[in-house]
């Protein structure tokens, strides 16, 4: 090797692999102001396919980080899942559906959408860009080996990882797919069914002599997917089985009369069920089981796959409508497992995996990508909060902590609702338990998990970053998302949902709920709280740098439940309306539970529906990534200290 | 001059000025694929103030070019305008307001936001280009001379009009405005306190021999501003007058105790009254009356308007309340005044004038720029189509027809709502009738404007393009626009206001209110509807080239108020979901008045605002500029083949 060709550098962090769960750890990074790269095997960001179903909590996340209004604009919400079954005369007949429920509207205001994964890495890559435009992903370079040096990796300011990464050309950044004879990309291109290249491509550029670097790196956020380079280096052992059940997946403009081909469905046919989903842009995607007709239980020759074939399988499940296409954006086939990770990082806690690199499953839920965006989203902050100097170490425990039983869980939901497409005798050897994919089936299975998927559960266990003691209210438990509440701006009569409120900055928030600050002796409270928050040995000035602004690292914000028109902002403690000398006051700390007759989303209900006493209130504090990390009566202020004590440094 | 200098081209529509206006008007050239040019006389779009208030309709209009979700993402809505008067103890005091009503949220789901021009101009400019990219502004060009050759007017074929046209040099084109002591921007810069520089312009650049071009055009729009030089070259006067007073504007960053600063006030003083306007950014906007304090009715020095004077003026009103910034965005002066062109073409009908050339007013109403934007969508649709040969040129005579009495309104809102904003002795000489700028007088001023304002009453005459004939529902009126309604789509599930369902894409629509097609005899009847419109005679066949797709002239849509699932599309008419070779369905054109819960503006009650019989019916023609032309029983085909015989020409 030439040596002008390995050049040697230092990261705090390195994030290998840019899809969604990578992209979102980078977002923090970003947000921190973190000294971090990324980087990807492969040469181009992906335009189409793949995952592509966006739940409710995702929604929530995206609409704190300030791009859900890009998602909302693009997508195509699917209102409705509508099950089709053999009417036993040849035909197929609506026997049902699942709609939006009251239950479901009462819990988000998001329903599940389709969007494609290279739109919505686009989102992320833009909103990195805003907040740090030096951190670009580095396309085309992938990492040849890992060593961490555990005598270092006690000291927070050591670098104990060293990374060899090398730069691929263009060929091998960017391998064309074969092309069939539709004149269509060969789909199993980044299949599952395909073998990983990542050893390939090393040897290959290790032959042509391509330039490397040696990185030293705090910490490693290994985000490679499914087939994990990360994760073997670590011999982390992934666990679970695969099944034999190969399955395909196209996104297409269809040519068909099927009176619901613009719906979401399950269409059960003799040979299985596909899944349609209503797509953006006039596509639907469908998922079509692949076993072969004459005998069900037979596996298929993966050779054999191909998009002619995936279209003639689907023709014969929608007979006697007709199904055709002219346009396909994008296909690809799969085989069905539900895998997770044995262990999430490495024991000294330097290097993590997540996303796909922690639980692999089929992708018919509509929920592997939001786990792994929000895998990212929990790893992301904790890390760059670490590597910021604003945390201990410590705080990088409750990673696995919170999210391998979250990865378990989705292999779980997977298992049972995938096999509801499965035909039936295959089902019950698959299946938790036999079910027949009637529309009883798909409701009870939805019912089971809808929480989970939709993220609405999170149930972190207690740990430094959440504190369960002997307080909470019904809807605003530690461990748990901020219950979204749409309120009204104090001083300019703006409303927006609690998500778009608290922003994914990084900021820590302590959420006053003030109650009815109308009546002096509650305001009188809220001023005691402030008081001591903004005190001399309060939890801001212990824990912000002194030479930045106040609400740098913990932002305080009320929530009151007063008649709007019965105080203004200079009632408040002045925490809460912190002046700057160039824009003057800040206006938007102080928001409103009040119900405006023209949006029934602001049914000015919040404080019932949270389950908080709207003359006493309370205090809660909000973790950067929107769990609620603490909750109290406002003269708890000593145990809220406490809870600051573990997750945050005292200035120097 | 040197021969090489000067160049000779053709164009079907030339447009001067691209300001709102002119955008507007480009826009439809872009959509009916017009050879069309836009030049202006500066170098750059213009980046900050001026006019910024956008109302509902201009923002429905915009909800069908596709826009106004980046205004609804960018803007600062109003919810509310509050009016502060003097206590009696040299103090100031709330005494009330005008919020947004039930009667105002019944018209429309939009009230009144601030956005910067500059902003709106780029959403155009982005749709021009999505639409027709080569359709570009030329910017520092000037027209020079203008000839009209009347005895070409009459052939549709000619091109009658001559225009010489002078690229002007970078540094005429972009005139540096002086900076103020306070390194701002000199703010009466484009003010029309400033003369105009038209011909200065002309007489530099020829000096300099810049480059010419004789340009020959079959129509020109000219929406060159209150300056306007095409509207002098028609020798049009402008009627009406300037008073005395003058007023300045700027847009600030306040620094304020004044508790309503994020809030859209009047604030009345001794020496007048500042109208305070939320805008975007955490800007606000403040007109603040110029007259000096110890003679209220003595007119300014003009060279004394300065951004500190203005500054200090504001002061003097907001005390007790601090006032004051250290941003600030724009600022300028104008003189008030009410004007209207004596007419908006010339006699040929080949030249129009549209916006601030056609009436200048003060911008205290927050309307000025949606006239504008409306001319320019009214005039713009008629000349594309007429020059793209679709339809006769008969069609143009409506354009004054139906704008002039706009302006007269226009002006006539304005004097009467500017005069609120007067001391006391002043106003009543300027207004109709005496106003103090109590909370009353606002809302009485208010209400007898509030529905042309908002731009809900078009009050557009009969004519060749609005047919009054004895049939009407009591809210979808010939010569008014489609009273909007949220409706759900057919075949998705998908919700969507009819402003964004009717795309302005130029077509126009046969809007087919099918109400129960549940009932055989009812599905018989919009059957036989459709079959006469698709038939061998039918109006879809006269006038739609034979090349292209069906709907590329005239869009045919169904409303029904049916059981959603009690139909489906294909038991409509083949019309109502014509195929495409490649993308199969169209899925888009039947639409249901439904019921859902969870979105309150989608009420299933469409019908019965419309005041349209939910048993039977009745079709309408929208124009493509979102105003009804005909409406009629289902049977009505031969009246209104009758109406698309005045407004579209025979296919040939």
């Amino acid at each position: 090797m030439h040596p002008t060709d390995v050049s040697e550098s230092q990261t705090d962090v390195l994030i290998i692999g840019a899809g969604p769960a990578g992209l979102t750890a980078a977002y923090w990074m970003a947000q921190y102001g973190v000294n971090a790269r990324i980087i990807d095997k492969r040469g181009t960001k992906i335009f189409n396919g793949q995952a592509d179903g966006l739940r409710a909590r995702t929604r929530e996340l995206f609409d704190s980080m300030g791009i859900e209004d890009r998602v909302e604009r693009e997508s195509k919400t699917s209102w409705e899942f509508r099950v089709w079954n053999p009417d036993g005369k040849g035909g197929l007949e609506r026997t049902g559906g699942l709609g939006f429920t009251k239950e479901a509207y009462a819990k988000s205001r998001f329903f599940i959408c389709g969007l494609n994964q290279g739109r919505i890495e686009r989102f992320l890559l833009d909103s990195i860009k805003e907040a740090k435009p030096d951190l670009e992903v580095e396309r085309g370079v992938i990492a040849e080996t890992l060593e961490c040096d555990e005598k270092l990796a006690a000291d927070p300011e050591a670098y104990p990882i060293t990374v060899k990464l090398r730069t691929l050309s263009e060929e091998e950044a960017n391998p064309s797919p074969a092309y069939g004879s539709s004149g269509v990309r060969d789909g199993l291109f980044r299949s599952n069914l395909s073998p990983d290249d990542w050893e390939d491509l090393i040897n290959k550029s290790k032959a042509k002599e391509g330039k490397t670097e040696v990185v030293k790196a705090k910490y490693i956020i290994g985000c490679d997917g499914a087939h994990s380079w990360t994760r073997k280096q670590l011999g982390i052992k992934m666990e679970g089985a695969a099944t034999d059940f190969i399955w395909g997946v196209m996104d297409v403009v269809p040519i068909s009369n099927f009176p619901d081909m613009r719906q979401s469905c399950a269409i059960k046919g003799d040979t299985g069920t596909i899944l349609l989903v209503a797509r953006e842009r006039g596509l639907m995607r469908l998922y079509i089981p692949l076993t072969s007709t004459e005998d069900p239980t037979k596996r298929i020759d993966r050779s054999t796959i191909n998009l002619d074939m995936l279209k003639a399988t689907a023709q014969k499940i929608f007979h006697p409508y007709t199904f055709d296409f002219k346009i396909c954006d994008w296909w690809s086939a799969y085989q069905v497992g539900q895998r997770v990770a044995s262990a999430m990082s490495d024991p000294t806690e330097r290097i993590f995996i997540a996303g796909d690199a922690c639980h692999t499953h089929s992708p018919k839920v509509g929920a592997g990508m939001n786990i792994s965006i929000q895998d990212g989203y929990n790893i992301g902050w904790k890390v760059a909060s670490v590597a910021a100097g604003l945390s201990p170490p410590t705080l990088l425990s409750t990673y696995a902590l919170e999210r391998h039983p979250i990865a378990e869980k989705l292999a779980e939901f997977d298992r049972n609702w995938s096999s509801l497409f499965l035909p039936k005798g295959v089902a019950t050897a698959a299946n938790d338990k036999a079910e027949d994919g009637t529309v009883a089936d798909f409701n009870t299975t939805n019912a089971r998990y809808e929480d989970f998927g939709q993220g609405f559960v999170l149930d972190y266990p207690t740990s430094v970053v959440v504190h369960r003691w002997n307080k909470s209210a019904p809807l605003l438990l530690p461990g748990e998302r901020f219950w979204p509440a749409k309120l009204t701006s104090q001083s300019d009569g703006e409303r927006q949902w609690s998500t778009g409120i608290m922003r994914s900055d990084g900021r820590w928030r302590v959420v006053v709920l003030a109650a009815d600050v109308a009546v002096p002796e509650q305001m009188a409270r809220v001023q005691a709280l402030c008081g001591k928050l903004d005190g001399e040995k309060g939890v801001i000035r212990r824990f912000t740098p002194a030479e930045g602004n106040k609400d740098a690292v913990i932002d305080v914000l009320a929530v009151h439940s007063a008649d709007r028109s019965a105080v203004d902002i200079f009632d408040f403690p002045e925490i809460l309306r912190p002046e700057d000398e160039m824009r003057g006051l800040d206006y938007h700390k102080i928001w409103v539970d009040e119900a405006f007759e023209f949006d029934q989303d602001c049914d000015g209900k919040a404080y019932d529906k949270w389950g908080v006493d709207r003359s006493k209130g309370a205090v809660l504090v909000m973790r950067p990534d929107q769990c609620i990390g603490w909750y109290g009566d406002l003269e708890d202020v000593a145990e809220m200290e406490k809870y600051f004590e573990g997750v945050l440094k005292v200035r120097v």
